[in-house]
């Protein structure tokens, strides 16, 4: 299929390569969530001031019980004000989130009618107009991250305490960290659903990725520098590319017209996704470990 | 020294407890940079689509050794359009300035004109008032707090690519990153020389930590607790707090009257302070271990 | 061309009221400048604590021969730690962005590849592929509307003074404030420049247009409508939808024969675009306006 | 009672001047409203494309008929895509709540323990430090203000619509604009109950403002630059300062002893205030008129 730059035709890809740049992130939030959990998922027990002054004779005894309760990790100290810990819960959430988001934004332009390389298996029907099958999934994985953006920024501003307990700050945490949290599961669970209804449009890759071969044109322009400087080498293939479009001919066709000693597989598509193919096995690899 | 909640004298703290709630978010920075480094620290090279397809014969080898020119990582795999190594360092970049700026917000709060527990050696002269002594590197922390809160929104729209490359997304990284960078630098340079210039006023503290005894309430309020049910001895001590205020008398002077068997350390603010020792004792000796 | 809801080919629109989607938001900032201008554009002289106690004996008309000198607003008073007259002058930047921003992103649309409906006469051509024309403008257009959701997030924290001035919402505004204002004029030189390079392609928009038939079903359940309960004709549509993509025939053609007596301009492209031309005309005399 | 920069004691001002600068721009909002209204709480009935190409013969009366219905104006065109009046709507309840928090962060700072010129009539007591009375509605409205900055960022965002009908844009405003119209109306009835309760500590004012007059620093300076040099006087009036405090001695003291001739209002607080009286006079003709 086509990989694309600023949703331009760049060089040929494939779909495995895509899923795998689109669950890497994932499995990486997936790899870190342990060490996430130790650093951040702290018990908090010191009282207003964050002194523990209040709490008995073994307030570190007391704290160490309480996390050992809540199955929480105990911090030895009164984290307090200090709001890392809450920040770095949700810094590994918006990654998450801007993971599936990403997803979400891909989708909607692979589904986009001209392109159509996608298409869902379920949901999304017009309430008036048939002939569309709406990325409605994918459309509400990119509004959650941007709702996710304006969360963390609250978030961020919450981070910071003036003296031993800041009031705004507080209130502010309250407000936001509960739907940080509601944002992340349901981006999570829209985009399981999602996941089992994606449908490559195969035919409909292969035929985009063939078109007039012009994906294939850096790959000819660097044959060609092999035997001339590369400017030179670049200035030919525009030219070709520009008569490809007004002639409405195949870039193969003029190219091995005029260098017939091009190598065979210059023009093969499935010979040209470079790591593409290594890329997908190397993830499914990875998400059959998880 | 008070510490304070809603900006209120709550209970007694220690300016070494202080200290290490400013402190202990950078430490915990500190400790995990080393892992930034590795997970986030990565060589990039794949080409436009992300498949290093006219990268030669072994691209693979070809990223490890830039990686390793380069003092990077190489991550094994084309990460691309995974703006989540970008985000992480942000993430991390982030946790310092949100450290630096708490520390500069609860300056601007002890440095105020009627608490005054803290002056500063140098700088913030005013050009026409010579008897004010501003928080200028203090408020430009927070400044650069806010700032962050801003260049991270905008960062985390651009962790959102569609297909192989997204313009937009990419320019916006571009446009943000290096003032993220520069942002973090800046709040360090200037909590350093910040930090060698903060003159706490040990008297002032000892002063307002004193005042009419009233932040030993809550402790007045659990010892009488002891022989009486809690509800009784708030209200008891509410009654005594009002007196204090309205006769201008001593809470530590009333409540002996009325109870002379108080427990000596009562109102002794030194032994008030709970944990707070123990914790600057803890920090320091983190801090030496740096 | 075709109208796009969720990237999907949904009803007929003309090019004219794309043009004007995009120019009517700029015209409302134009036509409400004189009043933004009158609001906020304000001299400010009033000390460091917002009194002019140290202005002389006329303060106000100092104030107002200040205003005079500068082009400014006189206030009549001191606004000071106000800083509405700063916000809504980003406001009414942040509206021409947001329209310049919209009109990028719609772009990028239309001029990726497998749509193709808008190509630009300069500039964007790949230092590499030359078969590309990158829609590097409209990107930038975007992004700065990215760059510009921070800049607004960092500016709004900014508009809270504590007391008769916060140096950490002074500075954060001297940080953004010229950023907002570079920003806002990055993106009209950019808009204007690519708006003499859009160069529309009407024969790729009708061939769009045209395709199956299947943006005139909306059209086709009205018509069918007036004859039979609504769900049936939806029902009956969508089957004939189906046929058409499954036998590629198009829909005009599988509806006609089955109902025979449609009304001959149920099928017209050009007779189903609504109020688009009407748009598009209006918003043109508007321009001519200007 | 004392002007504060940087929360330090600047030059003195009054209760009624800090009064101004917290009704101003709810003044200034009032006054807005009714152009919002017009230019902005618009009626939309174009159908998903914007063309109203499905809603009869008359589209446009259709629109006007539905305008009169609701109590909305009629645009007379299809705004659609274009998302400015939405975002000027929330610009404009924006400027409230950052008026309101800005309220809220002051009145944090005045009745900070130390400084005590605020208290409030009711709420705010501590659960367990009767001595306490915090500042909760002051800090939820900083907390609100903190919230819109987020939401904020999340709209603008949704602002930059692709094509006819962008889903993810949509549903990010579905998701914050009604949360955006909440936090306005709680910070509204928040503040519309703390204003019944902020009780100026009169007495506290003044003593504050007495001091050792330091406040009158910068009015000595400028008085005896009428004899010398600027400068001359500024470090003349800043070795006073220095001694006032190193021998707890007013400055007027040290000045007149020095200067004899000073002028008798030199030191007068209340004839410092410039014009601080005067702008709480403007702003409460200008509410009454409300």
């Amino acid at each position: 299929m086509p990989a694309r730059t600023y949703g331009q035709h760049a060089t040929p890809t494939t779909w495995g390569a895509v899923l795998a740049q689109w669950g890497n992130p994932l499995m990486d939030a997936a790899d870190a969530l342990s060490a996430v959990r130790k650093s951040s998922l702290l018990v908090s027990l010191a009282g207003a001031s964050g002194t523990a002054s209040a709490l008995g004779a073994d307030p570190a005894g007391l704290r160490a019980a309480l996390a050992e309760g809540l199955g929480l990790q105990d911090p030895k100290r009164n984290w307090h004000t200090d709001r890392g810990p809450i920040l770095r819960i949700a810094d590994w959430m918006a990654s998450v989130v801007t993971a599936l988001s990403a997803m979400g934004q891909t989708l909607i332009g692979l589904s986009a009618s001209g392109i159509s390389e996608v298409r869902f298996n379920a949901a999304g029907a017009s309430s008036t107009m048939p002939q569309k099958q709406n990325p409605v999934a994918a459309s509400a994985l990119l509004a959650l991250g941007h709702q996710m953006t304006g969360l963390r920024a609250s978030l961020g501003t919450a981070g910071t305490h003036q003296h031993q307990r800041d009031g705004a700050a507080w209130f502010t945490e309250w407000m936001v960290l509960p739907q940080i949290a509601l944002t992340t599961a349901s981006a999570l669970q829209i985009a399981k659903g999602l996941s089992q209804n994606i449908a490559p449009d195969v035919e409909q890759m292969q035929t985009a990725s063939a078109g007039l071969g012009l994906m294939l044109a850096e790959t000819l322009s660097f044959a060609l520098a092999e035997n001339m400087p590369r400017p030179e080498a670049q200035a030919i293939v525009k030219e070709l590319c520009q008569r490809a479009i007004s002639e409405n001919a195949p870039l193969p066709d003029l190219a091995r017209t005029r260098y017939p000693n091009l190598a065979p597989d210059v023009f093969d598509v499935t010979r040209q996704t470079g790591d593409a193919p290594k890329e997908a096995r190397t993830f499914a690899a990875r998400a059959r470990r998880l």
